[in-house]
């Protein structure tokens, strides 16, 4: 446990809805809005929040468009959230591994 | 992707500076007030927040003592505690499992 440094520990990913759509869209690549808060079941305003926060960070984008005329809220990771997740996971690997459990 | 819920992480455990003095007394078992402040680079008032909602979780006991004329805390997990960690890391290494990163 020496090394383990708790800033080593991405703070944008850390919060648990954004870890969710992190970990969603590290497999899924993208999602719509409504997928996204049933997987998460996540409230439309906690949802926009937390999403707003990974938009911030590079993490995703969010792309709005109509289909026929419903808009539809596309969230998609990006190269750099990819690259974050990774970064996050291999920090939470290092704290499983010095656990020793 | 799909079965994971971010409500398996709990979240009194999830917390960065609340993961780190878990992650520290999971293999130290206990530690002084100092130490932990040092080792999480943490200052008093967060640290002692913190470690006050881990204690009325049941997952540490936090002991007073006097060395000599020193006040002493001492922090220390419990059984609760340590089944609650390994609860936490197993969803955790289902999350990163289920990244497939």
């Amino acid at each position: 446990m020496d090394d383990f440094n708790i800033d080593s520990l991405d703070d944008v990913i850390h919060g648990r809805l954004r870890l969710g759509v992190m970990a969603y869209l590290s497999t899924a690549g993208s999602a719509d809005f409504p997928l996204l808060k049933t997987k998460l079941q996540a409230t439309d305003g906690n949802l926009s929040v937390q999403l707003r926060k990974l938009e911030e960070a590079g993490y995703v984008t969010i792309g709005k468009a109509f289909v026929g005329k419903k808009p539809q809220t596309t969230v998609t990771l990006t190269a750099q959230g990819r690259k974050a997740y990774i970064a996050y996971l291999d920090a939470m690997k290092k704290l499983i591994a010095d656990s020793g459990l």
